[in-house]
Parts: structure tokens; sequence; C-alpha cells
């Protein structure tokens, strides 16, 4: 078995659904979480706010809107402020929509949301993980626990996880299309494969991973009621995944089980 | 050896490069041409203008900003008007831009790059299939020729050709992304690809063929001087796939020589 996560993790869209679940079962662990969202002190954040008081001094929420360059940018400065030498040891990049819902038939998608999506989906993980290389960098360099040197990535040293999902899978498209047309959210997840692809050759010689996960189906706001697997198991399942990935995992897109899908 | 492609076909980006020389080959064959390109009066088409004086008749040339909504409708209204009953025969969705260039690092790619290569590369394509939908089905409905049903679907009846590209292949992206990184242009492609996939599922009820070819490292100004392959060679390959494309190929990544690409 797999060590637990641990150090500095950030995680994005962290208010609720699949974010608010990291945040909850790794604020047990031995590690301190940076849960980042758009409105900290509204509605939406109450659950987030919650938690923070029953596990105190472990969590800091951090504004972030990912659509929003001067956002993500005083959102790093932030955190660059309080996290000190050890720098920011794992990155979860979960904020992301899906327009026009499900199930999007080409009727219903147009320019605005084939935009919106991609600016939420993929280009704000390109801009966070860019912004954050720096932090990144220093926890990779930090790690004096790396002995061998064939299998010196993991996400307890530095590593870049990218929330993506099967939706994204050019390959297995065809499969799973008829249900769920949307246009918008397939090639944004497509082109987030893509970015994780291009960030764990870009990012190796830092030594910092780079793995996509898919979630699973999950009830969410976003899964719908219908969704099989509670944000609990996948999230559960996601993290012990996490805490397994070794170099040979680097560039990969694998499930909250660990099976590799295909691009 | 497969039949001549023919009727008519929507070229985008024809001003130069790839479009210019898909434009002059088809000009000489039983093809009627809508050349679309965003300045047709200004000094960067003066070698299309030139084309539709060589062959009189043959080159409707069609103002159409890929990158401007309103413009993709407007384009579409005037091809309308010209087509007739045959309705359109084949789409090449060509325009595409790379910024900020080759071999663009990640430090030179920003926010800006990142939205705008996808709105041209990817958000474009996807407005002008949909716009088009009709003229394409009505291409497909018109054609008396299918006997075989197993093989009804060909670029002579009804077809979408997205020129994507190798660099948008998300499996093969580590053997080359050492000499062109190039963030936004390969997170484009990769989108693009997907929307194929989608189309591809889509529209095959209608009978329409969705492929997507990779055109190789062409001398062009985006492919640079360095490129291997001229343009004429290149167009000259893509012409003889997409004449013998098929029902198996249709959803498929394939290059200029019809090899199979990884997704």
């Amino acid at each position: 078995m797999s060590e637990k996560l641990k150090g500095n993790i950030l995680v994005t869209g962290a208010n609720r659904g699949i974010g608010l679940e990291l945040v909850k079962q790794l604020a047990g662990d031995e590690a301190h979480i940076y849960a980042c969202c758009r409105a900290p002190e509204g509605s939406g954040a109450e659950a987030l706010r919650d938690l923070t008081t029953q596990y105190p001094g472990k969590i800091s929420i951090i504004q972030l809107d990912t659509s929003d360059e001067d956002s993500i940018s005083a959102a790093v400065q932030a955190v660059n402020k309080q996290i000190g030498a050890g720098g920011l040891n794992l990155l979860i990049n979960n904020a992301a929509i899906n327009k026009p819902g499900t199930p999007a038939p080409l009727s219903a998608s147009g320019k605005k949301d084939m935009m919106e999506v991609y600016e939420i989906n993929v280009v704000g993980p390109f801009l966070i993980a860019k912004m954050l290389l720096p932090l990144l960098q220093r926890a990779a360099e930090m790690d004096s626990t790396v002995k061998d040197e064939g299998d010196k990535m993991s996400c307890r040293r530095s590593a870049i996880i990218n929330i993506s999902s099967l939706a994204g899978s050019i390959k297995i498209c065809p499969e799973n299309f008829a249900r769920a047309q949307m246009y918008p959210y397939r090639a944004s997840k497509a082109a987030l494969n893509m970015v994780t692809r291009c960030q764990s050759e870009d990012f190796k010689r830092h030594n910092i991973l780079v793995t996509a996960i898919h979630p699973g189906w999950v009830r969410t706001d976003m899964g719908g009621q219908e969704a099989p697997l509670s944000t609990q198991d996948s999230v559960h399942g996601m993290l012990a995944i996490m805490s397994s990935l070794s170099n040979k995992d680097c560039g990969m897109l694998l499930d909250w089980e660990g099976n590799m899908i295909p691009w």
C-alpha cells in the first residue's frame, strides 16, 4: 500500500462536489490545504467554511476565479505568501463547468458555450499550473526522501493532477456520444488531456509528475442524481490512486480506480 | 483507383498555403469551389483572385472570418443563395492559426493565444459545420448513385474534412514535444479531433462522412521554409485520400498519405 498524501495541496473548485470532498478527506491527513473557490464569502461556500472550523489550521480558503487571469495571479500571490519554504506539493485542478449541460445536442451548443467551457476547463488549469510552477519546483527540489532515481516522481513530492473525464476520450467517444453529446465539454476535456500530456513532458525535468484523472460518473450538480457513484467513493478512490502514482503514470489518463483510459 | 472529387466544395482559409493549393488543384476537376477567406479584396488574396480568372465560372470567392459568428452566418447565406438544389458535397475546414508560433515554449504562451487559437481552429470549424449542415444534408439526400449501403458515405456525396495535425495527437505528443511545444495549437487540434469524432457520430445518420486529415509538415507560412513537404505534394496526396474515403474512414484521423494517426 502507498503512503497517504501530505504537504501543501491546492484544490480548485473546492466549495462543492468533488472539490469539497477532496478537501474534507485530505483535511484528516498530514496536509495543509489551499482550498480555492470563486466566492469564499458566499452561501455556496458555507460547507467549505464549516470545514475550516472542523479542522482548525489545516485549510486556507483562497479566492480564485479560474476564468480571470488577474484572480489567478492574486491567488498565486496569496498562496506564495503563506506557503513557506516547502513549496507546493500537489495542485489538483478540479474546477470545471459543463455548458449547456447534459445531453446538450449540437443544436443547443453555440460559440458562447464553446468559449466559456474552454476558458474554465482548459485555460484556467493551464494558467494556474504555469503560475504555480515555481512553487511546485521548490517542492520538487526540497524533497530529500528520494532514493530511487527510477521512481523519483510522486504526489507527495510535486505533482499536478488535472481532473479530466472519460467524455474527453476521443477514442471512446462513439461508445457514449448518443447519451451525452456535449461538444463544448468533450472538446475541452480532450484539450485538457493534451495540456496534461504537454505538461508531463515539459515538467519531468523538474521532477514534477502530471497525470489526468477521470473521477467516474459522480452524483454532483454536474453529474446529476442518477449517477452511480457517490462523491465520497470517487474521492476516496482518486486519493488512493494519487498516493500511488509514480514515474510510469506521468502523462497518462487514469480513472478513479486506476484503470488507464485511451486518449 | 478512386474517382476525382466533384460537386460543390467549400474551402476555408483559401487565399494562401494549403487552402490556395486546394482551390488550384480542385479547379481543374468537375467541381465548383466556394473559396472562403477573410479579406477577398486585400493584397493577401491576389493569388486566389488570379485563379478565378484562370478558371472562369469555377470559383466563387466568399468573405469569411472564422472568428466572427456573424461573418460565418453571412458566408453561409451567400453560399446558400448560389448553390442550388445539389447542396454542398464537401466542406474542407482548413483555416487555422498557430500562435505564438513555433516552438512556443510555455513561457511564451498565455491566455490570449490559448483563446484565440481555440476560437479559430476549433470554434470556427464547429460553427461552420453546424450552419452548413442543411446544405450538406441536401447533398447527401440528392445522391442517387449510392448502390451499396455498406459504403454509402464519400467526399463526392457529402462530407466534412477537418484539417488537423499530427501535433494534435495526444498519444504521439512526447515524440515531438521538445521541438514544438505549442500548447495553444496542440490543445486546439486535440479539441478539433474530438469535434471531428463527435460530428462523425452525430452526422452518420445523415450519411455525411467526417474525417480529420493531417497535411504533413508543409512549406507554408505556418510550417516554415525548412518543412520537407511542398504544398503541391501535400494537397495532391490529401485530395487522393479524400476521394478514396468511405464509411470505414468516418471519425478517423489520417495523414496526407492515408496512414491512420492515433488520438
